[in-house]
């Protein structure tokens, strides 16, 4: 291996496999996109470093392998890499790696934007995107009451992510009227979100694998209340977020073992389909890591995606006794924290709000529906994460903002 | 906790939580749907059982709990979500998991279907979706050679998965033209699968998260050898098809813990959009398990999800040397494994045939093309797991097909 001793006293050992894979040359990549045209059996199995040396003035290493070929590297791109493996790619000259930003609901104000303003500027479409990978929800003002309106919004951010309900999906709840039960159109597709009642903090359809990424509800029907105080007697109905995130990294700090079991014990999440003609089910466990934990240097692995549906059953598996307990304990404490008005952040929906949100992390929950309320048509959708990535990337670096 | 002794002789302690998650009741359930309507820290902590019986000539227990609600569960469901979990759903009347049957290239034959076949029979269409299910692969004959028909098809039988390459994606490779490099409409996007150069074993898109699930590729320009035996003279270009999980069980048997690294090491897939405009980074293992692999009664956990593409960089993290270096000899091997001929599945295109294959299990591969070959324009697309699932299990109830 080849060993480099930086300036400020670090030092590394370089396999020759690794520094290989990381060469730039003709005879190792396609020149135009950068990407790699050998396969990992390609290579000699015992590839060696013959030679190294600097270049001067170039603050690049050459390196001569065992196979006779030679490659030049760029020092900080190398030392950048081993300290930020996962924020260091090389096929791109630029990327910028977004951290969330976990909130609680009392500490926390609503990113909200104007639809016009989304529609006239790039820069306002960026700063929307990165609301959305930082702090997991945004909400837009005055979007067009049409349908479809919400698949056309979601679609200058990412792909559209439909399901077997269609392109989007439809909550329209009149209760006490024989139409309760959702889009007609669609022959009596049912779901506790389509009745008046109540529901819980949850993720949607974690019983669909891939699970939909982030969503869209857009009130084209609502109620309001007069003076801005809502709720009010004309209109009740109230949507609830919760930081999933935040309230899972309370539960670490609180009872590591109980996060644990939240991220091991697989529990079944099911759906009938809608018309009761079908099924899906999906087993995973509540939270799910980052992978390959390894590589963080002393630092406990950080979330990536969680699911909590109790709708959907989420039915535990015949554990032993004791750790059968111990997770439910620990489910039971998750939910009690989720709910605890303290972190959820309370809003009414108005006529053409749009509300944009992370299913994969955020926590959603509605109030009762009062008949006073009268008509209120919200039509959803989902749209997939690695669209939002590269549109953030593609804005930021087009709009020169922030650094590389 | 509940003591249940079956008689066979087996004894279940059922805990009281557990017993009832699985209520059925009104209190418990939306009658309709089957979907609980608590929240997990809604029922008491110290939950018990007070007492329980069986009900006569039902085949069915009666639990009354301490909070003085009483619940009946049938046995034979309660027996059967004790020994197959994963398999017994509660919210639907019916379910049928298809375990993946692996293959080899030497003793593998590709199903084959013809397009009218699969448009006129709802049979049919169960037949093509379960070996997708089964075996990972399709080939079907006598699509139309028309724009936008791998779409199409596609959305027969599950929802279209887009990404910023559109609905679906243009292979067009003309060598020797100027215009090799893909889909002029998009504007100059490459890709190494856009020039006439080989491209070794490879899954799609592992720089996307989440990932593509199954892959559409419809040949509507190719070339064809008139005797039928591929290649000939005017028609060199080959596909190849591998069982990646094949592959990486083979690879299980031969070193367990090669196997385990290549579960365990993340690695960096990258893509810069195409036209070097954006980045798309994720960071995942090679190999992705089943999760909670503790139920599974001493088996070995199995594989959910494959990722491999060297054009996508796969970059290695700075490990420690020892771990480093057989990480590399791990993935060298099951490289080298996955493009012996004995296990690959040779096929050639022909003008109007489509392959469907699970993107995130098979790998595939394409021989260099020939400037004799002329003219080759194959279109693809992309479409969820999920809706195969769904569409699956919709099928086989309505044409009773198979066993509940």
């Amino acid at each position: 291996s080849l060993r480099i001793n930086w300036q400020d006293g670090v030092a590394n050992h370089l396999n020759p496999l690794w520094l290989r894979e990381r060469c730039m040359s003709e005879l190792t990549v396609d020149t135009d996109t950068k990407q790699p045209k050998m396969n990992p059996h390609d290579l000699p199995e015992n590839l060696g470093v013959e030679e190294a040396g600097l270049i001067e003035g170039k603050k690049s290493l050459w390196v001569s392998f065992s196979d006779g070929h030679t490659s030049e590297y760029s020092l900080d791109r190398l030392r950048a890499e081993l300290v930020r493996f996962r924020e260091t790619p090389l096929q791109v000259p630029a990327y910028k790696k977004l951290e969330p930003r976990l909130w609680s609901g009392g500490a926390c104000r609503m990113p909200e934007f104007s639809h016009e303003e989304v529609m006239n500027s790039e820069r306002t479409k960026l700063a929307l995107v990165e609301e959305l990978l930082i702090g997991g929800q945004v909400l837009v003002h005055g979007v067009p009451q049409q349908d479809g309106e919400v698949v056309r919004f979601g679609q200058m951010f990412s792909t559209l992510r439909a399901t077997d309900w269609g392109a989007c999906f439809n909550v329209r709840t009149r209760p006490d009227e024989a139409l309760a039960g959702g889009d007609a159109g669609l022959g009596a597709k049912k779901d506790l979100a389509y009745t008046p009642k109540p529901i819980g903090f949850h993720t949607d359809n974690p019983y669909r694998w891939p699970t939909p990424d982030f969503q869209l509800l857009h009130a084209i029907e609502h109620c309001t209340c007069p003076d801005g105080h809502a709720p009010c007697d004309g209109c009740q109905v109230m949507n609830f977020m919760v930081d999933g995130f935040y309230i899972a990294e309370l539960l670490r700090e609180e009872d590591p073992e109980a996060f644990d079991l939240m991220c091991q014990v697989p529990v079944r999440f099911e759906n009938n389909g809608g018309d009761n003609g079908s099924a899906l089910v999906h087993v995973a466990p509540h939270f799910e890591l980052e992978d390959g934990s390894e590589v963080a240097e002393g630092s406990r692995p950080a979330l990536r995606a969680l699911r909590f549906s109790a709708k959907s059953g989420q039915y535990a598996p015949p554990l032993e006794p004791e750790k059968l307990a111990a997770f439910y304990r620990a489910r039971r404490r998750f939910s009690e924290l989720a709910h605890d008005p303290k972190h959820v952040l309370s809003l009414q929906l108005a006529p053409g709000s749009l509300l944009m949100f992370d299913n994969q992390r955020l926590l959603h929950a509605r109030s009762s529906i009062a008949p006073t309320d009268g008509e209120r048509w919200v039509q959803g959708c989902y749209v997939d994460r690695d669209g939002l990535w590269l549109n953030f990337e593609r804005w930021r670096r087009r709009l020169g903002a922030g650094s590389a």
